[in-house]
């Protein structure tokens, strides 16, 4: 029995899959801040290309991968997709398990699938610089190796206490050629208002997202660039999906499950919209599991309503399910799981009743990381065992039922750069938080009225 | 163009290849510590089992490679071989450069090669537990998880320092259920005497080895595993080349030059070997060449001669490249590289002239990795960047030349836990360092007359 199902360069995808062509119904548009207008093309254009703005509203089923792009996916794609049997016997499960690998990327996750491309449509209309937020720094690194790879500047504002704290993603940053400057910093109006405030502010990831929008909006040859949230991010990364579909193929199988861990959204779409457009168009009946921390609910607690991306209200409103702008995020330690909104496409499958959410404590992840890491060798990003305590759970319930079902999950990253989590699981210093009730119910009070 | 080469599972070799059969003398035996007569298997069985020792001694030029060992490779084997078209562009050379990344492994580099086969060997004999040593951690986060795989304890002394400077190697070890002491310890006698001497000392790997070897000495269910210098070590590591010659001929090429770094000399083994069978036995010309550290220049400036493995001369003696036992190694970041000896095999092989030696600067080998880093994305570790100056200069030599040689080398680990190193590079803070001759002559006085 093969382990492994690997695919030839030549199987990288040629085109991206956009979910929204095959939807029952389309998704609502964003709307302008100021006037809470449905926002067009030219109010994103200071910040973002004309081509990634057409995908952001694009209803075309498929999106053609550049040449250049495809190129550079070569570097890393298309990833393996494993069986793990290893830890099905540990499990005791009859289920059969499988996961496909965004951790062999050179940024170490899914997140340089987006933005080699994000990269290449600024390319093409004379940009020369990107400008970005990152926490924990792996948006930041992946954003720096698609910049280096396409020979443009990069510039990468991470939180200051990050930029501290956990030092090895910022050494990333830096050996692929970026500029990293720890946020709040000197070097923007909006930084320094907030050092004029306290100088000693350890920052946050609304503070950076103004410094890196601030300095993109200034410049003609400088846009922004976002890792997640976006319709044109999902868009990027469901090369993972179609890529599964084809060595579940060679596996002899087809997925009864497939689960990922949502934050912003992007890697658990980036699997499941094409297995979605399957059940859609093909009748499949595979269910789709979005996994959220119960420190951060949107889609399991949160509210599905117009609110804005950012702390500041400075972006366009989309329809998401929220935990309300307001919304500050505990010190969990799955950094890329915090963001108060989700993904307004998956938001909008997931109201359509064609994708579920279930929210897990960060405990309960890392036993499941930490048990898949003594199976299968692999040590998970945080986020991912997001996913893997998912996993074991219907694993779990199959040895119960006897039903031997095929589940399928993205391991979206490596745990290379997030050890320190590891220590505190192992040192029982990891505290568990469900977001309460009351303070969801005291930040939907400032839910913009739409 | 194809970048990529991958082999199917069932590609991964059925057997380890010895080339001691192939070699036109046999190479010299160890001799025991106390009589300075050649060591019998009966010397090295309180700490190795049988099937290794006799692995160590063996003429047979293939070793069968057992099942349950295949059937681990299987997480991470066949490993892939790349072709490095974008570096060969930035390099502006005709020379086609290739090579086999060992980085995919969980461990993330080379080492599990080795550490999956030494448990199973010693688990076939009733062993339940192993003991080792590690400094910056990467061989003892290896055998973790070798031992973990195959249901054995483990048992790991880091050097102290490392353990406080470099903590998340010893975190992937606690992940992977292996426990994990700081060096000198008072669980030892060997540690507490280091320690009534000295309170604060903070270790070397001499005295994390006199730990490891006396635990494993002193129970019967417990073996010492080392990771690189010894016959079968190096023998384990030949599924490298074995696999790189078979995807050599998917890539419809031969290399011209093998070039690997060299510490212990494992991983050089590995993939130059069987590429040594091929000259030997098919009349190619492959140049192999191992690169060590100008810091630490076993080859190029130590003399060829019987000596002990270790500082405490408890080891048995082996004829080999040494810059004698005294040898204290400078504070250089390639912590892998920093042995007095180099592996006996490889010096029996160098001295027939079979196999060559560079020495290169640490700059100059983070100078090649950084601009490798920033052309494929990999971000190789410390040992590595020495195999790319190497490969490096002979592209310029093609360059000059205009000869479009093909090179191999062996991308041995990535550098994600040794991103301090990266830093420190970037920041200009790395000091070039070329063990000085005096020095050299020094050491050469303790040397054993043998």
């Amino acid at each position: 029995m093969a382990i492994k199902f690997l695919l030839p360069e030549d199987r990288i995808p040629t085109s991206w899959y956009n979910v929204a062509a095959d939807l029952p119904a389309p998704p609502p548009p964003p709307l302008h801040p100021g006037t809470l207008q449905p926002a067009g093309p030219g109010d994103l254009a200071p910040l973002f290309p004309m081509g990634l703005i057409m995908q952001e509203m694009s209803a075309e089923p498929t999106i053609e991968i550049p040449d250049e792009v495809r190129e550079i996916y070569r570097l890393w794609r298309p990833t393996p997709l494993l069986r793990a049997a290893r830890w099905e016997k540990v499990l005791g499960t009859p289920a059969k398990i499988y996961f496909k690998y965004e951790g062999v990327s050179p940024a170490g996750s899914h997140k340089p699938n987006t933005a080699v491309a994000q990269a290449w449509y600024n390319k093409q209309e004379g940009i020369t610089k990107l400008t970005t937020e990152t926490g924990a720094g792996q948006w930041g690194s992946a954003l720096s190796l698609a910049c280096n790879l396409m020979g443009m500047e990069c510039l990468v504002y991470m939180v200051k206490v990050s930029y501290f704290q956990k030092p090895y993603r910022r050494s990333m940053i830096r050996v692929w050629g970026a500029e990293v400057i720890p946020s709040p910093s000197d070097t923007t109006a909006s930084g320094r208002a907030i050092l004029a405030q306290d100088p000693d502010s350890m920052g946050s990831l609304g503070i950076a997202i103004s410094e890196a929008v601030e300095v993109a909006a200034h410049r003609d040859d400088t846009h922004y660039s976002l890792g997640s949230v976006l319709n044109h991010v999902l868009l990027h990364q469901t090369v993972i999906g179609q890529e599964a579909i084809e060595q579940m193929e060679l596996a002899d199988a087809y997925p009864d499950f497939v689960v990922g861990c949502v934050g912003g959204g992007s890697n658990f779409a980036g699997i499941a919209f094409p297995f979605l457009g399957q059940n859609i168009k093909k009748g499949k009946k595979t269910r789709l599991i979005a996994v959220e921390p119960a420190a951060c609910p949107s889609m399991t607690k949160g509210v599905y309503c117009f609110d804005y991306g950012d702390t500041a209200k400075l972006t366009p409103l989309v329809k998401m399910d929220t935990l309300g702008h307001d919304f500050i995020p505990p010190g969990i330690h799955a950094g890329g799981l915090r963001y108060h909104g989700m993904a307004p496409m998956l938001s909008h499958a997931f109201h359509l009743g064609l994708v579920e959410a279930e929210s897990v404590m960060q405990t309960e992840a890392f036993s499941a990381g930490v048990s898949f890491a003594r199976s299968e060798g692999i040590i998970p990003a945080p986020e991912s065992n997001h996913a893997l305590a998912m996993v074991s759970k219907l694993a779990e319930e199959c040895k119960q039922s006897g039903d031997a079902k095929t589940i399928l999950f993205n391991l979206s990253g490596h745990g290379h750069f997030d050890m320190a989590a590891y220590d505190n699981y192992l040192d029982g210093k990891l505290e568990d938080y469900a977001y309460p009730e009351e303070k969801i119910k005291e930040a939907m009070k400032n839910l913009p009225k739409v």
